[in-house]
């Protein structure tokens, strides 16, 4: 099997999740399988370190699991978007609508320097909210969004075309 | 500089955060230095290496960010400890008190199996709530705790007396 049915072959669908009709993609059983976990960061940065990247954003918390062993793996800086209110220090915000209601992620100011070029790195790819506001926070701390990095990507949710808007290159390791 | 001191040379106090009166310790610029964050996985894999682990519990959210590159250094198993409602198969739950209120934690019924050694690691050792939590829970899944792994402890606040009972190595990489 090649990376893609491997993943594919472990994610787990749970009904009904996170509420009635969602069928979500539980990516659990792939970090319990400690082969393909080691598997999917050597796949990402192989596909990554031919791009000019500077730092490496991780959406949390979900994007913490591989982001961080992503930036290890390619030696670049790994910075962490959050939810309101858990950064310590000041920041930049970003506020996005959800289905019902809506979120607001932050980064640390200074967290790069300007110009940096920043690769999003989050496990799934869904509407694209999350991701965009990572982006645009991205671009408040006068960075460039240098690419959009996934696990896995949900195409019937239509998120890459969120994403068009930044010219970048957008990788999803699997796609349903 | 030795690594306890380049972590403690780069960790940022943040003065009244979550509130008042607290100084926060502030890892996220040990997360810029990327050097510095590989060197943390190598160092916690070659102390952990000597002990006979099965599985590596990593607590949301900033648990996963070195536990989940160590479990992959380990080459063993990865599971996500998560705030309630978070994951979306069945689970173990445990609720603890906080200085306010209560708190609660869950791990995936069946994410190892019965009989496994598993070390608990999370970024900070503050009072011992959380890391004790865990350590409910592995015992709840019928799991054998078999130490705790931390980057930052804060010896003041006697986290690791709560941790005793359980009779394991407590390991903390730098201690204040």
């Amino acid at each position: 099997m090649n990376i893609q049915e491997r993943i594919k072959s472990t994610i787990r669908d749970i009904p009904d999740f996170p509420k009635a009709g969602i069928l979500f993609k539980d990516i659990t059983p792939i970090l319990t399988d400690a082969k393909l976990s080691q598997d999917i960061t050597r796949e990402l940065a192989n596909y990554w370190k031919k791009f000019d990247l500077d730092v490496i954003i991780g959406i949390e918390s979900r994007g913490f699991l591989w982001g961080s062993a992503l930036a290890q793996a390619l030696s670049l800086p790994f910075v962490i978007a959050r939810k309101k209110g858990k950064l310590p220090a000041e920041t930049y915000e970003f506020k996005y609508d959800l289905e019902y209601g809506t979120a607001e992620i932050e980064i640390h100011k200074g967290a790069f320097v300007e110009g940096s070029k920043a690769l999003i790195h989050d496990d799934l790819l869904a509407t694209g909210g999350t991701a965009r506001a990572a982006a645009e926070l991205v671009k408040l701390a006068g960075g460039e969004v240098a690419g959009f990095s996934f696990l896995v990507e949900l195409s019937f949710l239509s998120g890459a075309k969120v994403l068009d808007e930044y010219k970048t290159p957008i990788h999803s390791l699997v796609t349903y």
